[in-house]
């Protein structure tokens, strides 16, 4: 196998791991048994623990940012704009769970340069989002706690989503958009979620 | 200290020690210590530390269901009960944030009879509040995806909660029930949030 398609296996491997039996109980002799090489061999790939972990958020970020900021490009109407961020970050992380849920829980144990790239890293995905967010407020809520409550409805599904009972990516991120732009109380049924109103549809 | 004061505070502290180091690096030892007691004293009220994590997350549950079936009794319109549900959350957990944080984390970590009762207590509470949310439903957005999105908002703010800067229960409250029920979008401004909008506010 190739050098970086090795690597992430690793990486995919120890997002794993850490996902289920947490950071501090999974050790490097763990990751390499279970993506099957030696633990010479795993060396060859990152330093440690530490560095698998900061790699995995690393990439995670990097290709969510990545792929909403091409995403954006293309969008300009801001209704359209919350959906596309929506849509793009259920769109990766249901098919990387693990790194939402390492993501969400194990930031902390990273130190120094590491934590501080990717808080970076973090910032600015927040940033971009909150940044959509404002576009299109019409109430009276703070940016900061309008962006958080998103980020919250987005980020919870690792504790409740079952594909066969929730549907894709995109029918979560119909639901997902029809509330936060519209409420879950409002009566705006008959447009499309990401649409702006219309006179007629009121 | 009484034997119930003298438990709480045991409670207190471990939740404290589980929030900030996890349940699984924490050692009874730490919690005796951190509580200023003896091994032996600690023995006394709990039989280990799995009836530690089990005791925080009954008395948390417990706690929030009484007083939001106490609240959910005198409010009978049903965007207020949706505020209820919202602000009883915030209520509670903004005192318990560290209970906030195990409930979120560290389920897993129980068994047998232990994690039964537990995950029945959640499910009491969650079906209560989607009964609550199914009140309001205009949305042609499941219930359940609803319901989920109010958790993760609500559950969110352990990861970004800062009292200097996002106020209080009631304006977290405030703020989350004008999303959940009308949208971050949506031009509901002249009404309070949680009221029902007359022809004249529309």
């Amino acid at each position: 196998m190739a050098y970086d398609a090795r690597r992430e296996t690793i990486l995919e491997t120890a997002a794993s791991l850490f996902a289920s039996q947490g950071y501090e109980r999974t050790t490097i002799r763990d990751v390499a048994r279970a993506a099957g090489i030696s633990v010479a061999g795993l060396y060859y790939y990152v330093r440690g623990k530490d560095e698998l972990l900061y790699r995995i958020c690393e990439r995670s970020f990097t290709m969510v940012l990545d792929s909403l900021t091409e995403k954006l490009a293309a969008t300009s109407e801001p209704r359209g704009r919350v959906r596309v961020v929506i849509r793009n970050h259920f769109e990766h992380f249901l098919r990387h769970m693990n790194e939402m849920k390492v993501l969400t829980r194990e930031l902390d144990a990273l130190e120094g340069a590491q934590a501080a790239q990717i808080y970076a890293l973090r910032h600015r995905y927040y940033t971009i989002c909150r940044n959509v967010v404002s576009e299109v407020a019409v109430a009276s809520v703070p940016p900061r706690l309008a962006t958080m409550a998103l980020f919250g409805m987005l980020n919870w599904i690792h504790m409740w989503y079952r594909p066969e009972a929730d549907g894709n990516a995109d029918t979560l991120a119909d639901g997902m958009t029809r509330i936060f732009l519209d409420g879950y109380a409002s009566s705006a049924e008959t447009r499309a979620p990401w649409t702006r109103p219309t006179a007629a549809s009121r």
